[in-house]
């Protein structure tokens, strides 16, 4: 029991090391008046927005606790949970933000004397967020351990935990939905006129919906992925540790202490990463962030290496962690394949470009097509890897749960290296708009390249973790359906979902779909929101005299509000379906068929988010590849067509593809917090 | 055993009356010497490409019926089968193609003097194609049924013939994907030129790309189709014949021979459907195209009841056969929603085209995602109720099986319409080519949108088709694997494919990447070639004097020989990634895996191939619509974004879609091909 208190007293440490990044970033100067100006705009965008997101999560979450403490009375805690996991993910979003507004312009203004302390500036801005995600995830899910009595005496009361991951994957998803559609629909649109109509630059002070694309880096890439993850952290250790239930009689308490320590390890490891990343003078910022990443890796290894020996007393569950980290790398490389300027598939595309818009799209739909089939088939290996190396059956899933963790462990400070991306992204928009100067924006732009690695790395990493993760959940879900059914779990043949059975056939069918109608849903909105973005930045070029001279200033907040109003409405539909589509299926096809209903999202969800990020990140960087003097470079009919695959990519890999991973991990924790009254009232098919 | 006998008499007399329409239509006059020129151009273009596409698909054949020669020996049955497999679909190919070229210049000739001749005349031609694969079917299955010694003291030689299905299905493959890569890659190239660059109409006989256009048309939407309903054909009644012997305890002989009844009696109802097509003056096309399918129907309806209550004194055999008729025309309602002219996703997706080609596309994506939803859900419904009305359980299956007979029942019907649209297509072409004026012009549109309509009701059928299909052969998979393993399969308990264990999850996710890995390969094939058209081209326009002025004509064979040599050369690559898939996977991960393997494929590659045909077809009509004046009209900039839409669309919908629903199919009938194989050699996890 002592070694469960490590968790709180690690999540309290984590947090001071937040304060102090905090602090140490506001301290630095933030450059002249006219960037204070602009990044006075983008902050009051971003707050308020987020002002009003929040209000409407607020109110579904206040909903859905009402229902849920009627519903599963007397189990006020499942409640309870709900609303503390969508809180804590709300602070950390609230936290990581204000951070974020606040290093781009001091990354940028740096960035004019010291490109090395621009690096770490815009590094620990963005390892405030990724530090209180970790942090908040350990304090939310110890603090409520402890309240519900989870303890050796009563370890069943870990799946009390399940409301806190149900909160955080629901305020997850409207936070990426609504972050999303914001961004993409204001990037589309100041595209769409001002680098496709007018033929002016990205970032460009004259284009009306230029700060609600600033704002959007923010709340798009910045909330949303937080949220993400603040939400897979979650569902990840909650899935773990009630996967775990299962395997008391073989670890004894430590099966349920080991998720819990591991991730306190890694909240460690995450802060020794992220003091590990310095810039300095003329060296290379990628080389720092990867600086950072093996720092953490390394740490990570021993410490499970430890776990596995003395706590565990089994080295092969050390293995799977290893597993897992390595998946993680493998995935991050393949996406680097498909996306990265200057491999095959980039080329290509930015070639057929030179045959006009339809080619550059058909091309990069194929690529991004192909690129679904290794990170799957990576992650497949390695599921079946970690299955045989902890000696198959019942056991291997518990290997399985480790890889999954030996995965999330790099959380902290993979979150940190994303949030640097539209830090950066930011600061060297506002050099842009301040008109710093040829200088500044190439030191700028050397950071972004970095960025953009990050990213690259990030979104393989997402990938990764999501797949695991699902995998993890859905063998909870499966612990859980024993235990209520009263089946004693202790092999294969006591569980047992028949993928030949027409139930579970026509279940995972229907599951099948949902990704499908979701994202359908989610890149619509960015559509209609970007039509009223195009109408509002041409009327003003039309109304407002001197405007495309440079002699009179746009009106920003028209564009931010469209962005609000639409996101905020568009983010509630695709929702609905994600939450409707289980509950029908749990109670008209009964909770086993919820099974494969859980199985269709996920393969589905899987293959097809990879294919939306890979195709827009090519589309993305053959752009790029154009824009640095390839094929007649800026202005040129092939640029124009690769800006057209670039702008459709933009909701696929921005808006629909991140937020498919968070339905794919909130239909799981739906489905187990909501179980017993599948179980009660569910249709039974023989 | 005399009832045996009527499925080959059948197939006589369906023949008979191929022979008949066959001499009918080349009878009909065949119009100014100009258009017999260019009819002849399009006839030794689909000629040669077939030629030396029967002889790279027999290479294959052959090496693949010695492959399998060796690997089943003593079972000679099984490459016997193959090779009679996909020798009858090629010859139905032949059929069909000789009849279609000939068929459209005749239908244009005579749209100039009575189009409802020229309606009588066109479908005439296409129901040549329709009824020569029923009847090639039924004397194929047939004959081989009795070479083999199936008999009521020998039911179990029933699982000989699924080497006939398997050689129908890789036939099919090779025919739709040469057929869809060398039809999409004319027509993009031909319009990203035509339209896109120089301002020219459809079919304008400058463009030297608009003969290998026109012959795709031919082998792309004729040939192509005619391969795929014939294996989906051969493969469903195999299947269900393979499904029966599971029910010999309960149905005794009657559960093989209802199949190959029902089939026979299907025939009938084609040839009758097919004699109450006729046009007359003015009257609708449309509606003397539904006169037929409803003959069809009623008499489908009328026989399955007969069926159903004397043969297997079962009604609930009759009204699930019932329901997946009904299925399928509601499946068929709501593709003509996501793609029908003036329904919303078609007005929305015009509409957006005012903000420029990326939101063209992005809302063509989007309701193209959404359109996945409802026909899969309509068929899980259809599933599930089947599976109740015939009782649960193992019983339950026969009642699937039962309404994907029902659906299949339509067979001929449908690809006769079917077969009408490339007519029609081509006559207009050939009409536009050979300056006929507007009149005829007019006529020929009418007939041409009626043959969408066709279109648009075969897609949703072949959709609806190919997913009960897909089932069926499914569960004929689960009979053999149990037959083989010495499982007595009489409730489903005896047969179970875990769902939630590892290896199967795994086997599942490399599934869903497959029809992914597919789709990329096709859809890049045809952007590959379509680069060298348009260079060809391009190159024409530059070279050749005075063409664009209309005083010299292009060189057209350079344009068919480069789709001719693409489309083989890139037809083997998809094909390929079919085969060794499910091979190593059986291998590897064994045979129960395999089953996973198989759902994966089937749930991701239904998913898939809805969401590109409907996409394909909505991105189509908006273009239509706005041809017709709406936004601008021809020329305008809506309009250059609404070709961009198309243009993506083409191989979504023609090429990668198609190909889809055989990969289907294919995967499944050489998993059990090859079943013996994996149970002997393949890996066992436990």
């Amino acid at each position: 029991m002592a070694l469960m208190l490590l968790a709180p007293i690690v999540g309290f440490i984590t947090m001071l090391c937040v304060a102090l990044y905090y602090s140490w970033v506001t301290r630095q100067d933030a450059g002249t008046p006219t960037m204070r100006q602009i990044a006075s705009h983008i902050q009051a965008g971003a707050r308020t927005f987020l002002k009003r997101e929040f209000r409407a999560i607020a109110c579904f979450i206040a909903g859905g606790a009402g229902v849920l403490l009627l519903a599963m009375w007397p189990l006020w805690q499942i409640a309870f949970g709900f609303v503390t996991g969508a809180v804590f993910s709300m602070v950390a979003i609230l936290i990581g933000m204000n951070a974020a507004v606040r290093t781009s312009v001091r990354t940028s203004s740096a960035a004019r004397t010291d490109p090395g302390k621009a690096l770490t500036i815009a590094f620990r801005g963005g390892a405030t967020m990724g530090l209180s995600i970790v942090a908040l995830n350990l304090l939310g899910i110890s603090g409520l351990a402890y309240l519900f009595g989870v303890s050796p005496d009563h370890p069943e009361a870990v799946s009390l935990l399940v409301g806190f991951g149900f909160g955080a994957s629901l305020a997850a998803i409207f936070a990426q939905l609504g972050g999303g559609i914001f961004t993409k629909a204001a990037d589309v649109g100041a595209d769409l006129v001002g680098k496709v109509e007018i033929g002016i630059p990205e970032d460009d002070p004259r284009n009306a919906a230029v700060i609600a694309d600033l704002v959007g880096d923010n709340v798009g890439d910045c909330a949303g992925r937080g949220a993400d993850l603040f939400e897979s952290g979650s569902d990840n250790l909650v899935a773990a540790m009630i996967v775990g239930l299962a395997f008391i009689p073989r670890y004894g308490w430590a099966a349920i202490l080991f998720p819990l320590l591991s991730r306190t390890i890694g909240a460690v490891g995450a802060i020794l990463g992220s003091l590990a990343v310095r810039g300095a003078g003329k060296k290379n910022p990628a080389t720092a962030l990867n600086t950072g990443l093996l720092v953490t890796a390394g740490f990570s290894l021993v410490t499970f290496y430890l776990l596995g020996t003395l706590l565990m007393k089994d080295v092969a569950v050390f293995y799977c962690a290893s597993l897992g980290l390595l998946a993680a790398l493998a995935v991050s490389g393949v996406i680097q394949y498909y996306t990265g300027m200057g491999r095959k598939p980039v080329a290509k595309i930015a070639e057929s470009s030179l045959f006009g818009s339809p080619l550059n799209i058909i091309t990069g739909i194929s690529f991004g097509m192909e690129s679904t089939a290794l990170p799957i088939v990576i992650i497949s290996l390695v599921m079946l890897a970690a299955y045989r190396i902890s000696g198959g059956g019942l056991d291997g899933i518990y290997g399985i749960t480790a890889a999954a963790l030996g995965i999330t462990e790099l959380k902290g400070i993979i979150m940190a290296a994303d949030t640097f991306g539209p830090i950066v992204d930011n600061a060297s928009g506002i050099a842009e708009m301040a008109g710093l100067g040829p200088d500044v924006r190439r030191s700028a732009d050397v950071l972004d390249a970095a960025g953009n690695m990050a990213k690259a790395i990030t979104k393989g990493y997402g990938m990764a973790c999501a797949l695991m993760t699902s995998a993890v959940v859905l063998f909870a879900y499966l612990t859980e359906l024993a235990r209520h059914a009263g089946i004693e779990f202790t092999s294969f043949p006591d569980i047992v979902v028949n993928m030949v059975h027409p139930v579970n056939i026509a279940a995972l069918f229907i599951g099948a779909t949902i990704p499908f109608l979701f994202s359908a849903q989610a890149i619509r909105a960015v559509g209609l929101t970007a039509h009223q973005t195009v109408d509002e930045v041409r009327r003003q070029f039309r109304e407002i005299p001197g405007l495309l001279e440079g002699r009179a200033l746009p009106d920003y907040s028209r564009c931010v509000d469209i962005s609000t109003r639409n996101a905020l409405h568009h983010m509630v539909g695709p929702t609905v379906t994600a939450i409707v589509a289980p509950i029908a299926v749990g109670f008209l096809l009964g909770p086993w068929a919820l099974a494969a209903y859980l199985v269709g999202v996920k393969i589905v969800g899987a293959a097809l988010a990879t294919f939306m990020f890979n195709a827009g990140g090519a589309w993305d960087n053959a752009k790029k590849s154009i824009e640095t003097g390839k094929y007649g470079g800026k202005g040129s009919e092939p640029y124009k067509a690769s800006v057209v695959g670039d702008t459709v990519g933009d909701p696929l890999k921005d808006t629909a593809g991140p937020s498919l991973h968070i339905l794919i991990k909130l239909e799981n924790i739906l489905a187990i917090t909501l179980l017993p009254l599948f179980l009660k009232y569910g249709m039974v098919w023989k």
